[in-house]
């Protein structure tokens, strides 16, 4: 193995940690993720800043929490001023690039005050989150049907899948035993073989595009962001892997009756959602979740094509490749579906690391159980590449000296995450103003706190309560931790990094020296 | 009087709230602004949200308080992404533009990642806060020497001072005894007259410049930003101000003796700087402050005439005018010099609000103590202009309900206001990280609280002690209170604007809407 050249940081979208072999899934099929675990480190206790997409992501870009760089939600636009990874690594020298999703929508109206063309080559960096839209998916057709990431769409026509829009009538529709089309869109079409080939697959199509793209850089350094819309919704799979697994490959669900008794008010305003409800219904989950387990499969076989041709052209020992998710998947657990909310299925996710260094080689196939998060990948591929940290405007930290097993290190005793559910029903019902629904989650080895702007706290007793299945929120026994976690909780938001124009080094150097630049103040 | 069409918004520098005539100082003169305040309202507890000039000023002009903006610092540059006064008032069809200073730092890296021309229209105002630069004049040269800001020093040796920068040696420096030139910096040449003729000095000039600004306006709406550096340092002014006053007329120095017994370690810190040394110094003191006042008194005369232009032109009936300060100045005051710490003395600002308006007459020459704070001009400005309040942006208030008499008002309690201190040698004597320099000021009616980040609280019972000379954060009698203070100051910062992208309106609309817009999760 060698010196790290390129980054090939993959990303799922809405992939449960636990949906994996490798971390311990009884029935889950995903030999080629193994693989690159074996290869690599399997960090157990991955977190997102935010267990839903746009926001998850924008932190996974920008290095920052949430509420940080303020895009708190799906569609709230990343201020202009917020560099992210692809200004980072421009500045090494390397090119960076996006084929799939990235959720980011830019920030027209700053972009408009500043006269800043959105075709110029800097306007289209700023509308694509510093990437180079080498491919830009968002799925989630047909809201996208307006911009102009047609592409996968325009494939499809050419490949034979008639139609104004065959990403929803081919690749997320299927067709019943009468011979109607049915959307993917509903949770009771999961059964059925999407209508596309599986080679021609929204997830196939993002590999073949990947892999063309790293042909064409050849020898130029590169940064490529491939970003799967797989396994999120619409949940259906084409064939083979529509049923590649059955009912009785599902694992039970995650929940007790006591959750439903005087449930945290914001957790209860979720639970009445109808994606929670739909997902609370066992035969329904039992449904849904094989083909949520094939368009995991489906990854997995095209990961293995991606490390076939990392081997095949000399690249796997100068890449360092990244396998993670944005956030997970409740699937019915705690009587909840989708996510945002901070229990394990939702904020957890998997975060396999493949580090080509002989510095990590002792690292290799091992398990890490520290406490990472979403915010440490931009600190890691800069410090890969031997760039300057930047503290003054990073929150995470690099990986680094613990896929190189450094001694001694001093390594972080909480993650974070955050939710801003302003645009959720749990808002309108809990009848709230758009600036009333911060929520934020404090994780440490053994305990879990939530705090809700607003509300009561929540807290789960890790070590005995691995399942998060009692929250200790209103116990008069565990007031001291909550207080403690409470002011935790505070200091950290005092913490953020809003100060981020200027470093900590030109801090240093200016500091106290008024009389040096020729300003005598006070001087008698 | 009538509608709002323009504003001017006057703004001295480190001219504290209780130097002026209408505001109680015994001895200064200062007609015009008194006149001013029998006009409009005098508010009586106004305060910055950042006692020094950069941070301060972009809290006035962004509307936002200092660690949401992030220029917590001379010289560190505003974000790119944060709209500005200018921004608001130009929606509304408003010139804005500046005459004086602004302290505004661009930042040049986001420009130059986003290939931002600084010469671009927009170039020009990203890089000079907003405004349309008329004459951008910070003062403080050399440090703008090198800048394109240089109108001053031509126009002073247009007048027939030589040299190389004038504004040093003829605006800022006098001739002693010996016919030696003398620098203002220094603080023992207080007492000298500058060798400027009083009709060129800089107030002189700005208010010129004011004035034919607005002549050339015509009947176009505007909002001018006169920004005048005076009173602020180089002590040093022309005749006949410079022995205007003399030691007779300076008032008591306030400090105790108590104040220096185990002070709190962060004042005890600046205690020690040169400034607070020189300005504890009694005779230094004396010295000094008469050239203060004398500033003062000639900025009251401009004042004088920028009304009169006002009058005869019939622009009185329609111009909003604010005359206040960045912040304040100790003068000794509790052993200290300059400002950037909490007393009254610093963080208190004159804001007089002269509105035009016919609902405004029943509070003419009234004075006001409800809490103020400088990000409410914004607001105020917007409001005045029948502009749509911004709640998911501005942190302040309009103020045009207060000086219209809006009855049952329900107005904020508490004013806030913040420093970092990282710059300044007392980091250094605490020996802390550049990260590690945050305070916060919570003001009531009869309180003022005080957390540095890494130390103990202060406090100070202003309905007994108004004079703020009994620190009283370490006693256990008010540690309940304390506690209040600190749950109050984190509920604040959990609050801060970071989601201001997207407006609360857009919020709204789009909440619990996903089906229709195509999108179906959770549905079976």
């Amino acid at each position: 193995m060698g010196d790290i050249r390129n980054i090939l940081f993959i990303m799922c979208d809405q992939l449960r940690a636990d949906y994996l072999g490798c971390s311990g899934h009884p029935t889950i099929k995903t030999p080629n993720i193994d693989k690159l675990a074996s290869r690599g480190m399997n960090f157990s206790r991955a977190f997102v800043q935010a267990p839903v997409c746009g926001s998850s992501r924008m932190s996974f870009y920008t290095g920052r929490y949430m509420f940080t760089h303020g895009a708190t939600y799906n569609g709230v636009p990343l201020n202009i001023g917020q560099p992210t990874l692809g200004d980072h690594m421009r500045e090494l020298g390397v090119q960076t690039g996006l084929i799939g999703k990235t959720h980011m929508a830019a920030d027209r109206a700053n972009m408009e005050r500043l006269g800043l063309d959105p075709l110029s080559k800097t306007g289209v960096l700023a509308s694509q989150c510093g990437f180079e839209p080498w491919e830009r998916d968002d799925g989630l057709h047909p809201d996208q049907l307006t911009g102009p990431n047609l592409t996968y769409n325009e494939y499809l026509n050419g490949q034979g899948y008639d139609g104004d829009n065959p990403w929803h009538t081919a690749a997320n529709s299927g067709v019943d035993e009468n011979g109607d089309l049915q959307s993917g869109w509903f949770l009771k079409n999961a059964h059925l073989p999407a209508v596309v080939d599986q080679k021609h697959s929204e997830t196939a199509y993002m590999t073949n595009r990947a892999i063309d793209k790293m042909t064409e850089l050849g020898n130029d350094p590169w940064c490529l962001h491939l970003s799967y819309i797989k396994p999120h919704w619409p949940y259906i799979a084409p064939a083979p892997y529509h049923n590649m697994y059955s009912e009785t490959d599902v694992v039970p669900v995650n929940k007790s009756d006591e959750e439903r008794i005087a449930p945290h008010p914001v957790v209860n305003a979720f639970m009445q959602h109808e994606e929670s409800q739909n997902f609370s219904d066992e035969e329904k989950r039992r449904h849904v979740i094989p083909a949520y387990m094939g368009l995991i499969s489906e990854v997995d076989d095209h990961i293995g094509r991606l490390v076939d041709f990392l081997e095949t052209s000399g690249k796997m020992e100068e890449t360092l490749i990244v396998f993670t998710s944005d956030h997970g998947d409740y699937l019915g657990d705690h009587w909840l579906g989708e996510k945002e909310l901070f229990h394990e299925e939702s904020v957890r996710v998997p975060m396999i690391i493949v580090d080509p260094s002989n510095a990590a080689d002792g690292t290799r196939g091992k398990t890490c159980d520290r406490l990472v998060e979403a915010i440490d990948l931009v600190p890691t591929f800069i410090d890969g590449l031997d760039g300057a940290a930047k503290p003054h405007l990073l929150e995470g930290r690099s990986l680094l000296p613990i896929l190189r097993n450094h001694q001694d290190l001093d390594w972080r005793t909480t993650a974070f995450s955050e939710v801003d559910y302003a645009w959720r029903g749990a808002r309108l019902s809990l009848d709230l103003a758009p600036d009333k629904t911060r929520g934020y989650m404090l994780r440490t080895e053994n305990w879990k706190y939530v705090s809700f702007d607003g509300f009561g706290p929540q807290l789960f007793d890790l070590k005995n309560d691995p399942k998060e299945l009692r929250d200790l929120g209103k116990s008069n026994e565990h007031s001291e931790r909550i207080g403690e976690f409470e002011n935790e909780l505070n200091k950290w938001i005092r913490e953020r990094k809003t100060r981020y124009t200027v470093t900590h080094d030109a801090i240093e150097t200016k500091t106290d020296t008024a009389k040096k630049r020729g300003i005598y103040f006070g001087v008698w």
